[in-house]
């Protein structure tokens, strides 16, 4: 922890920020080791350039700051209406009432914003999600452990799950067999999204919820899950035949692993992380159907699910070892079905590890 | 769907607002029985006060807008560069340039907000949340119907996740039971919040986080958990005796309990509900515990795990009928334990009625 806050000071005080405030999420968790739920009471921690931290929180949170002297706390009372005197008292304590204040515009909220602006009228509030991402994006290998770990988690459960599978089973239904068996793997159970399964035409659905449809004969299964260990994720799909399917989604579902292999083995330090997009993309396009890939080819991964890099045509980030991203190409026929490989990549000193290795291959289950 | 939105337009105009902007959570989902999750890729909907709808929403997410005529849609693709581009449209196609713009403080990120004001940078842009809670707290009967199923769900399996508990079983342990045990009883995987277990001293933080501590005699152990039905949420809370415990400590038990009957009990309409706090705090301050109390007696329950009406000294909020709120005095003493009792309580035409009934007496396990 202490290694990561010295890095932030630099950070900060490269992008000329005086401090950052951040509210709970993966960025405070990472800088700090303590964990709040995102609620109706606001809590945000202070990070400045020269090395102070300080939080505002509600009083009931007090048991969470024993032993910790490395941090001042400004607690507030039950009523909404005394909360803005501890962001003042914050504010003050931390001389920050004329500064530039970094903040996450994807994890503040409103809420915060409004009691950050009352606090420091004078102080501006720009953007720090570069100098988070900068922190966070390569993944050191205590990190990288436990991200293996996730994957290996994820993979053990989704074979558990699919003992339990059988024709007409619902799409709910095995949904909740495979968080059932996240957790009986050892996932921590804020798991990274609830399990997409999509069958039939609902596998045209990329971001499809489980429904009460019977899985069936004929079907393309597209299962979208991962587990949570040590609060990293893993984030994996694999899709299923039931029984005999149509032939053209026994190729779709081909066309859709050699782009998933294109990505994976092109990755490497030094690229542009678009031309992985561009790599998984252009198997598609080459075999028709490129207008059905609706979607980037991946997105970075760690404590959240979508993090940087993003992997999109024409994004000029240059991977760099250490990170990791998903690489997911999908082909979506409307109305018919649809196919996704889904692994979980790490950039190594000279290409590319993927820390998935369940079988990539159209299975046929029934 | 549609009497809601009547309301929302009547609601809008009596709050002079033009419009109101939402990104993913409960409202959005109140409003058009739409869900998405809350990512890096902002997803927007527009309400006006003259009843027309619009979404900003990446491209990926269009299966979901099948057969929803009565929406405009803007999409976006996959470079970050191109989103503003869809708030602008919005904007101009619900002419709302110049406009009162409401929010919802709580839930709205500073990534939405920006994108409403590059959009609309001579609109304002104040809390909405009047507005929304005027919708949302008071429950209608298919609304209740939905919240009593949620607490059946999570006290039933809260009987079968004890069955597996024994001493020297570890509050994670017991926790993944629990989470366990709700999936198979039928909660929707999206929980309220992940279960507190929290025993011996862990038991005197509120807001603890299940350890490997083992559970172990003389321990009271505080279970806080709920499930989901229809996307609305229980919310409870028992303590336990593990074997024979500190005559201190089954005092406490029996103060929380005497606690919550009053609050319950006081509960009505036209009462403000800071009276129901005070009610509860009455109990335990004239037991000497009061300065042990450390939190609110309760909160506002629905498709938001924490809403209004918040429960505490003082809040002038008038109750109506069909207000659904937590019931949950606790004592904590720091560093031996601590007890709560939590039940949801809806109130009647006459007085107030709980949708729990699991048993509060302090029970001794083992």
């Amino acid at each position: 922890m202490h290694a990561r806050l010295l890095r932030l000071q630099q950070a900060l005080q490269r992008a000329q920020l005086d401090a950052l405030a951040l509210n709970p999420g993966p960025s405070l968790t990472y800088l700090t080791g303590l964990h709040f739920h995102l609620m109706e009471r606001p809590v945000v921690a202070f990070f400045t350039a020269t090395g102070e931290q300080a939080l505002v929180l509600p009083r009931l949170e007090a048991p969470k700051l024993a032993h910790r002297d490395d941090l001042l706390a400004f607690f507030y009372d039950d009523d909404p209406a005394q909360w803005s005197q501890a962001f003042h008292q914050a504010i003050q304590a931390l001389h920050l009432e004329r500064s530039r204040i970094g903040i996450e515009p994807e994890r503040l909220r409103v809420l915060e914003l409004r009691f950050l602006e009352a606090a420091a009228p004078r102080a501006q509030f720009p953007s720090a999600a570069e100098v988070l991402a900068s922190l966070r994006i390569v993944k050191d290998s205590a990190e990288l452990a436990a991200m293996q770990e996730a994957v290996a988690i994820a993979q053990a459960a989704l074979e558990a799950a699919l003992q339990a599978f059988r024709v007409g089973m619902t799409e709910k239904a095995l949904a909740a067999e495979v968080v059932l068996q996240l957790l009986r793997h050892g996932s921590e159970p804020e798991l990274p999204f609830q399990p997409i399964v999509a069958a039939g035409p609902n596998a045209a659905n990329p971001h499809a919820t489980p429904t009460d449809r019977p899985i069936q004969a004929g079907d393309l299964l597209i299962i979208d899950w991962g587990a949570t260990y040590q609060g990293y994720f893993s984030d994996l799909t694999r899709t299923f035949a039931i029984g005999e399917v149509d032939a053209e989604l026994v190729r779709i579902a081909e066309v859709v692993l050699q782009a998933n292999t294109a990505g994976r083995e092109i990755a490497r330090p030094g690229l542009p992380v678009g031309k992985v997009d561009a790599a998984a993309r252009n198997v598609i396009t080459a075999a028709g159907y490129g207008e059905y890939f609706t979607h980037r080819t991946g997105h970075g991964l760690g404590l959240d699910v979508h993090e940087r890099p993003f992997v999109f045509a024409g994004n000029e980030e240059v991977l760099r070892p250490g990170m990791v991203f998903t690489v997911e190409p999908g082909i979506y026929l409307p109305g018919r079905g649809g196919a996704r490989v889904e692994d979980d990549v790490v950039i190594t000193t000279d290409g590319a590890h993927s820390l998935s290795d369940l079988p990539r291959a159209l299975r046929r289950l029934a």
